[in-house]
């Protein structure tokens, strides 16, 4: 399943809005319609929103080439769509790299073979993460995930929805329960959607059902995604996800998140440092366009949520699951050295 | 705020399921109608269930009034009254009570002077909860309740929001959280609404928000209702109450509950004894009749959720707050030689 394609002349994304009643694309030839994209969430999950933006970059190598203020511009275009969202990293690290090629003096072209090199090692490291991570899923495992972080967040084959496809096809999931990530529902939408799909069993049940399933001991382990990750292994991740990490902790549940490379940021030291998004209240007074509570009622709404290291049993990445202490195993397998980026 | 009205005639129901949208009062003059709406929530919370089908036992006494059969006609009411839910066991401690004076003899008006006392005694209940809840509240509180344990949930007033109406008239309420509660979003629905009605601060979030709001230090108490209490004090609840009792508990916040005696069952010993209700999936993958996940998904819908003791600091009743061992001090308080029913 895919959510991102290119095809030299325009980017085509699927519109996860719109899912699973209508798998709608939409085209998209200018920069500022894709930061529109990302931040009314037509294309969501961190990695997703990297490969759009480097998309969107090509975009707008093609509006200014030839320009007398083609750097100027670029670094304009860079700067609108790094104000489309602020809490996945992956958006930085996919406009820094663009970035670097700008100032080089980097062809067009060049500028979309960079794109779609970091779409391709998206995907690529995705199958990695499978691979290493469906290492530490138990046999007949019933895994509890939020969100999505499947292929629709990424590349393809996803993060955590990876894992749960690599372990699958090695006949080792016996249950998927998708709590459905109110306040837009994209663990109903989306990773229900996409696990039914690929014909992998799935349950769907509300948010607040977690921990009842796990006091009946229905579930052997957790894994989700990620937005960023700071240098300690403190991570935001959609809003949920730290009571679902609480909750894991508390039945002795194993916790893992599922990322690439992409979304570490070593440059912060701790969670605390990572901005977390908020979004319109409207998102959780309303459904479907219906208003749930009473006119004029007051919401808080954050995107994300933080969850610290401590509560984390492993971090699945392209290069293998990376255990505690994390400031130091996360340093030593993906500092910008060895990383060589 | 009322939801349940007699007046002699019939019983009127504030259709619980059209709030806050419309308030639309429903008329029952036969108690299987009664029994229906009972099922099909338009009367919700355990008191308010309680003292709806004391109502709608006067209606079947009026019914079967002069039958030859009426004492085996009223068994036949009470069972269908009691086959409507399973798990709050105010149903049952209500149809008990009508059910002795039936057996006994007793003649229509005797019956409705019954039900009108459960009635009243309830709101009054309601009152000594709030009187001594609000003690427990600190000043300037931040209070995080879920689902609706309010004026709507009884015979008015409330038992949780009893307490916050009881703190709040005392100037020690400085926010309500109300947690939305999927999947019928009585949270957003009735207690935001309530709560907007008497102009009590209320702030409404997603379920899955619980956790990273107690993260950011801004919860001080938790309070919330009750469906049935076993002897030892494990309790059922809306699905969901447990997820805030484990995220109360990691985060060192008090967690209440409040509830009449007539919640409590000291037939049974502990929580794993009480009936969970399984409702139909399509609340789950439904919402306002559109469909959030895939077609044909599989869905879990425990309506409730059990609590086990340890999580609770203490109860709050019209009798005074008990604390652990509850064992011990719900015995002392609530045997039946003392509480003289």
């Amino acid at each position: 399943m895919e959510s991102i394609t290119w095809n030299g002349e325009a980017l085509y994304l699927l519109d996860q809005t719109r899912l699973p009643a209508e798998e709608y694309w939409l085209r998209y030839t200018n920069y500022r319609a894709v930061a529109s994209a990302i931040q009314t969430m037509v294309v969501r999950g961190a990695p997703a929103i990297g490969i759009s933006a480097a998309y969107a970059m090509v975009l707008a190598a093609k509006e200014f080439a030839g320009s007398p203020n083609y750097q100027s511009r670029m670094e304009d275009a860079r700067a609108f769509l790094a104000a489309s969202r602020p809490t996945a990293v992956n958006l930085f690290w996919a406009l820094d790299r663009m970035n670097r090629l700008v100032q080089s003096g980097a062809s067009v072209s060049a500028l979309e073979e960079e794109a779609a090199a970091i779409h391709r090692e998206d995907e690529a490291m995705n199958q990695a993460m499978g691979h290493y991570g469906a290492a530490v899923v138990p046999s007949h495992a019933r895994i509890l995930t939020h969100c999505n972080a499947g292929a629709l967040a990424t590349g393809g084959y996803g993060t955590a929805l990876g894992v749960v496809r690599a372990a699958h096809a090695m006949g080792k999931v016996e249950m998927v329960y998708a709590g459905e990530t109110r306040p837009l529902l994209q663990g109903a939408r989306l990773t229900a959607y996409e696990l039914k799909k690929d014909r992998i069993p799935v349950t769907l049940i509300t948010d607040n059902m977690a921990g009842a399933l796990m006091a009946q001991g229905k579930v052997d382990m957790v894994v989700l995604g990620c937005d960023r990750m700071a240098a300690n292994g403190d991570f935001a991740n959609k809003i949920g996800t730290y009571s679902v990490a609480v909750l894991a902790k508390h039945h002795g549940i194993p916790f893992y998140t599922a990322l690439p490379s992409s979304t570490i940021d070593l440059s912060i030291s701790d969670g605390s440092r990572i901005p977390i998004e908020e979004r319109e209240g409207g998102e959780v007074s309303h459904l479907f366009g219906v208003q749930t509570g009473p006119e004029g009622v007051a919401t808080w709404n954050p995107a994300f949520d933080m969850t610290p290291h401590e509560l984390l049993t492993g971090i699945i990445t392209e290069k293998g699951v990376v255990y505690p202490p994390f400031r130091e195993t996360l340093a030593r397998s993906f500092s910008k050295t060895e990383k060589g980026c």
